[in-house]
């Protein structure tokens, strides 16, 4: 029923074959935008999206492509207020607190008034390992029966990760080879991993020299780091991790900071806030970054003068604008795939 | 201008002639939706829905058939933060507290940018014989020009109540004569009436031997309960009231099980909730329930392990998804009838 | 790149010309609405609106008209549980607090995925000279690079004053030299400036002879008063200002009713509305207004009772849903302009 593949969760769905022609069809779109608008490859079509937290660019770059595609994007916010009705995701729990709905009902009956469905589920920073078994995007996948596209999960941000996969392309021409450093940064809160984990299986994808800084007791998870190591090694990339954020940015050709809690910190979020501002001299500043030399980039929402000084911010350096253009690009060629058995 | 009827809040316009055209359109557009879809009759066309409480189904369904049909779903979310105002709705009241919009005024002005209007707006479990006058839908209902769908009152939710019509009917092919059981169960809080009332009209209409089973304090609006008994009357069927929750399941071939709130504890929402703990035995089980003879119902969402076991909602026995996925037809027949005058 | 002008955030751009061309253009459309609908001229187009406070009006029929003119309206929810980040606005701020997004990025990424915006953005209620630069707005005109629209500002309300407009030349046919009255009027709590503003710069564009009245301290914005004072003498008419309610009622062909706080209580709001409750008997009645012989208007939501009683709101001589009903056919007006370089 589904052309190449029916689920884009993880983002390694399909491994290098189909993030290559994602890329591609990503880079076809984008050059002719108007062309693609007159076929309407999602003409008709319905995608229903869970949101369990707030957003910003997913939501309206995923709206704005549904339509310009010739599909329909439901929006849903999960429990707030007069949205939706909260939902529980645990298997064999009994139901008797605030949850009014299983993610188990939810799933069937959103898949048989949609063609896909989305949702964005953060972490709940309660348990690290737990977290990284993703249980509600798991249950979503397990229970509905239309294809599926995580807008963030507590593991992976895949459609975040091809927007900067898209964006080193565009900036470096041919990635292999050069130089890409993962900076921790300072964070009034405790955030996830959730895109750490896709920036660096998108640098290893593109086969750059990939060099993860962090504080100690900020290690990522580590089997995404295996598979990142794994990605190095067969597209002739590296991995490399240090706790020192001068020596790691001084040959990056891009420096992309983001902020993330410590797995030492779950369950108890004040304490990771305060173990951020111990590290507040991490703010990337012109001490670690030269904007004549370097690119500089970020997810986004930025903490500006807390995670980036403003200076790098606004400066040409800057690629956090054309990362978030890339996300339109990319996310309709993955609702193309996803949704047109045709593609 | 409008072809049949120009409002569907009770689920009883247009009768028994109406409902049958309902029960055939739907069926028809399950059939074969492309055709529909390729048709749009409602082409250009704009439902504005107020949604004075949660909703995944109703506001899922609804927008994605709107959208196949040809037409837009306004989702308003009252009073919730930044949604709409916060609305009053009693005649006559001096505007200085909370609400900063009166529905006569909304009523109008909605009117005016819309084909049609729709609004779900719960009891609010004060005032039992209060909530039965349905003030809300009613105010609406006077003051709009335009096509009126309730999308769950006080006291109705005909669109779950012409999905269970259409679910009983293909699970049982001819309905006359068959038993029907509708069952309370326990819930943490105080729910409506508004479920129980339509699935209780439903089976009426259908010709079957409604058996309502609760325990004492639970009776429903007496009004219904007569409108029932006349429909039972015509169409051949009988209504019997109970309190004995396993002799009521014995030969039903389906039990459809709900949970609502006692009328003896509106105004004291706590107590309410006490009183449903009392009678926590009521939970369907295989006790009470044989996943091999019987169908089980339920309008979801359910509290698992709460109102049913989940070795009965898992089981084949469920016809659960079967009554979300006729929300989508039935709703989409409902529109066509409402907004479209060639129908 | 765009034909006439690229923003409507006050109201005042393009000066008289473009205004009679909105309002030239917004009574074509709603004399012949399906002859637009048909010719579609926002195919393919989208807007995305942040909204920072509630909306009913507004919203609505924005929705509607980017639907039936062939487009698409983002509604964005700003920092409202599971809608958008909470959006910080000030230049060079340390973001450590609660706002997780600066206008800056979110101005340049919604420019990416739109062919327009639009924001309501109210007053803060903490300082009115800074209120009065309307800081969000103009951060956002600011930093976006595509056209945009205001749905409120602190300091305008520019749909709400084409509406008057429109609703002010339909009921007097010529209204030059005829006589609008701006009546301060009490409400439970402290509300903006914006819709005096722009209800009296909509009057003083129509060369009427406008009569503001208002208890001592609620003062509007001086420079506003100036505009309004320098569009008068262009066309013809006059603005005075009094304290006296009843006098300046007696010879108004229209009373424009509207709640405003004193200009004396910003950052202090419970102040505001003990002071607003100074001038109860305010509340336009029968002692102020003559339903034979005037017409009265309010932009909506009104506070029954409190702003006006009800026998006026319920009359003929209330043009409240004539108000709300042009709001659409403005609207329209203002996005073919703003998104469609052929009008």
């Amino acid at each position: 029923m589904h052309n190449q593949f029916s689920q884009y969760i993880s983002g390694l769905e399909g491994g290098q074959d189909l993030f290559w022609s994602l890329m591609y069809l990503a880079n076809e779109i984008k050059k002719n935008p108007e062309s693609f608008y007159q076929a309407a490859p999602l003409k008709g079509k319905v995608m229903s999206a869970l949101f369990l937290n707030p957003s910003l660019r997913t939501r309206t770059s995923m709206e704005t492509a549904l339509f310009r595609l010739g599909g329909h994007l439901n929006v849903l916010q999960v429990g707030g207020g007069n949205g939706t009705w909260g939902m529980a995701f645990e298997k064999g729990v009994k139901m008797d607190g605030m949850e009014a709905e299983h993610i188990i009902e939810a799933a069937g009956v959103l898949s048989s008034y949609s063609d896909a469905l989305a949702m964005r589920s953060f972490s709940t920073m309660s348990d690290f390992k737990k977290d990284m078994q993703d249980q509600a995007m798991q249950a979503l996948a397990q229970h509905s029966s239309v294809p599926l596209l995580s807008l963030e999960s507590a593991r992976y941000h895949p459609c975040q990760g091809l927007a900067d996969a898209l964006t080193i392309k565009e900036y470096l021409g041919e990635p292999k080879g050069r130089n890409f450093t993962l900076a921790w940064a300072p964070h009034p809160k405790m955030c996830g991993v959730a895109v750490p984990h896709s920036a660096l299986l998108a640098a290893a994808r593109l086969g750059m020299n990939v060099n993860v800084v962090h504080p100690p007791g900020y290690e990522l998870d580590p089997e995404v780091m295996i598979t990142a190591e794994q990605l190095a090694q067969v597209e002739g990339g590296s991995i490399t991790v240090s706790n020192d954020l001068s020596a790691g940015c001084q040959d990056a050709d891009i420096v992309y900071a983001k902020a993330w809690g410590s797995h030492l910190d779950y369950g108890q979020t004040a304490q990771g806030s305060l173990r951020n501002q111990e590290y507040q001299d991490w703010t990337l500043s012109s001490k670690y970054f030269d904007i004549e030399k370097q690119a500089f980039m970020h997810c986004l929402p930025v903490r500006r003068g807390v995670v980036v000084e403003d200076e790098i911010l606004d400066s040409k350096a800057s690629l956090v604008q054309k990362q978030a253009a890339y996300r339109l690009w990319g996310q309709m060629a993955i609702l193309i795939k996803l949704m047109n058995q045709n593609f």
